[in-house]
């Protein structure tokens, strides 16, 4: 696939032009190399420093200006340094920053089907997820709906599975969840209100204190990397469950199209190459270190995380299924994405059905 | 972690800084942007055009040419082209060629631990195997063992989880397996071996007709989508198995250590980022592929994937464990990789157990 169709967000195609914009090869593009150069502002929805999500926008935008010798510059702020967190789509939609890192769930205000492009509840692993963005119509759908604020969204890192949460009471039955007051934002909080409970939003930063407090029962951060940089364990206590209503959190790139249609050709290229490297090292540094993180959780805090009930899982399950099919019910835009996602995840859990899982059944027996 | 502890082979760090080269910031390196122009050799031990691992090297080279603006042009070699299949390790190490791309088990006449690198049985699947080479010792034992021939390796694709292979008959018992004449190369060979059947060296062009014959009687290739296209399923019968001998296949770009160190920093941060961006759409490619082609083979070809016998798999895990630990006994360099793939392995398995298992027990279910 040549970079015209992939600036035109037309799907599948070979592996790394999938990404890789092409200059017409043995051709030296206009202005390449031309020493002109850029400084942009990188805003992003992360704390500063925020291990993982955020130090890989500032590894991005390092990757970036090593790969161009310096040709393109990008400053990199936390949320809260240039621009509130949750306002990175508009500062850089409208040019104030060109470049954004976050995920498109903070932005179900400008359309609910931009939550199909971040986690899903029941929805995707990373594996999957990429596979539909980069090989099914995910990427092309996507920008169809960045596309009238003037934006370019490219998948730029993932959390992988994100854990359950802390609650403050065990989970023993679906009514155990009646009444519960809990942080999870998003779809997954949808899916929890069906089931009786009372989903909250709270900042990342507050969660600790709101937990600590008992001003909510329960909590869903990340998972253990950044669960135990917080200290969410010293706040809740120690029930501490696995995920189900995002089974892989894929980050994002956002780029303003203005901006980006400025840059020769070849520093295009560079952006994109630098975003899938990102997706690719972010996601192993977060089984690297929630793996770390889980055996600190657990030997030197005590914490055992348990399973929720079967039965549990199913009524999460099957209220999934009813919120996205709500969702879809009444908005065609959300329909058209809906359907691309489920029809493809139908297939790569055809794929995992007969590979990973029954491997799995025997390698962790 | 900055670029001379990349290229040492230092493991773990931030993100992308794993991979990205790290001129100072804010400084264009000395001969970036000086026009200085590189024509490279690619050679690969791929059929030309092979759909996946050959076409995502062709991908890597033209992505390394369109980042670097023409630059750094790198013409690809099909097995055969220029040296045979077999011998892109020697050819790059004396830089007949300045890179090449396969799968570093292919080297084992060269030391054994080069196994560790690309397929384990019963290990990782692709996301903890470059969890174990970004953020563990991965690449830093890798590049060791490749230093004496002057040969850098990066990790630059991945198969995913690869079939147990098409069989003539079907395996109800360990019994089965015995005298079992099977295309099966490296470790999982040496596993069938100890399970009583004769592993055999088969080329990839010889499959099919090996197969339909009748001179074995069984053989693995890759996965569903490279299967269907040599035509398998009309080589065999169809009992078509699950796998366990390669629950991922990394691929190696490797780059002749003299001619890397030859490019100014900028190229030399491309080629490491390139590698990533196509680690990270190889596995995409594969996992979208495989699922279509599994549907063609069930709804257009009759194939019913069967599961092993639980007692089978069981016996091949345990004699897995065997052949690993005899081969760590009798060789140093193996056993110090073995050791640390091993115990990243359980932690890795740890997390997985408790967070896409149980998901995926639901969801599949």
């Amino acid at each position: 696939m040549r970079r015209r169709d992939v600036l035109k967000g037309i799907g599948a195609g070979a592996v790394a032009a999938g990404i890789s914009a092409c200059a017409k090869k043995n051709e030296v593009t206009a202005s390449a190399g031309s020493g002109e150069t850029f400084s942009w502002k990188m805003v992003t929805t992360w704390p500063p420093n925020f291990p993982g999500a955020g130090t890989g926008a500032v590894d991005l935008a390092e990757m970036i200006e090593n790969n161009s010798a310096g040709r393109l510059k990008i400053r990199v702020y936390g949320g809260g340094e240039l621009v509130p967190a949750f306002e990175v789509f508009d500062a850089v939609s409208g040019g104030a920053a060109e470049m954004g890192h976050g995920a498109s769930y903070y932005w179900k205000g400008k359309s609910e089907a931009t939550q199909f492009f971040a986690a899903v509840p029941f929805g995707m692993n990373a594996q999957q997820m990429n596979a539909w963005l980069y090989q099914g119509d995910g990427i092309k759908l996507w920008r169809e709906i960045y596309e009238p604020f003037n934006l370019i969204p490219v998948p730029a890192g993932n959390t992988g599975m994100q854990m359950g949460g802390w609650f403050n009471k065990e989970i023993n039955s679906i009514d155990d969840l009646k009444g519960l007051n809990m942080r999870i934002p998003g779809l997954g909080g949808e899916v929890l209100a069906r089931a009786g409970g009372n989903p909250v939003t709270v900042p990342g930063s507050e969660v600790f204190t709101a937990l600590q407090t008992g001003a909510i029962d329960a909590a869903e951060w990340i998972g253990p990397y950044n669960d135990l940089a917080f200290g969410l364990h010293n706040a809740a206590e120690h029930y501490y469950y696995p995920g189900w209503h995002e089974p892989c959190a894929t980050l994002e790139c956002m780029i303003n199209k203005t901006a980006f249609e400025s840059l020769p050709q070849d520093l295009q290229d560079i952006v994109f190459t630098a975003c899938a490297a990102v997706n690719d090292m972010m996601l192993a540094e977060y089984t690297a270190q929630n793996h770390r993180a889980l055996r600190v959780l657990r030997e030197e805090h005590g914490v055992i995380p348990k399973p929720f009930p079967d039965d549990v899982l199913r009524l999460l399950h099957k209220l999934s299924r009813e919120v996205l099919e709500g969702l879809a019910e009444n908005d065609a835009t959300v329909r058209k994405v809906y359907e691309s996602y489920r029809s493809f995840q139908e297939g790569a859990d055809d794929l995992q059905r007969i590979t990973e899982q029954p491997y799995f059944d025997i390698q962790l027996g």
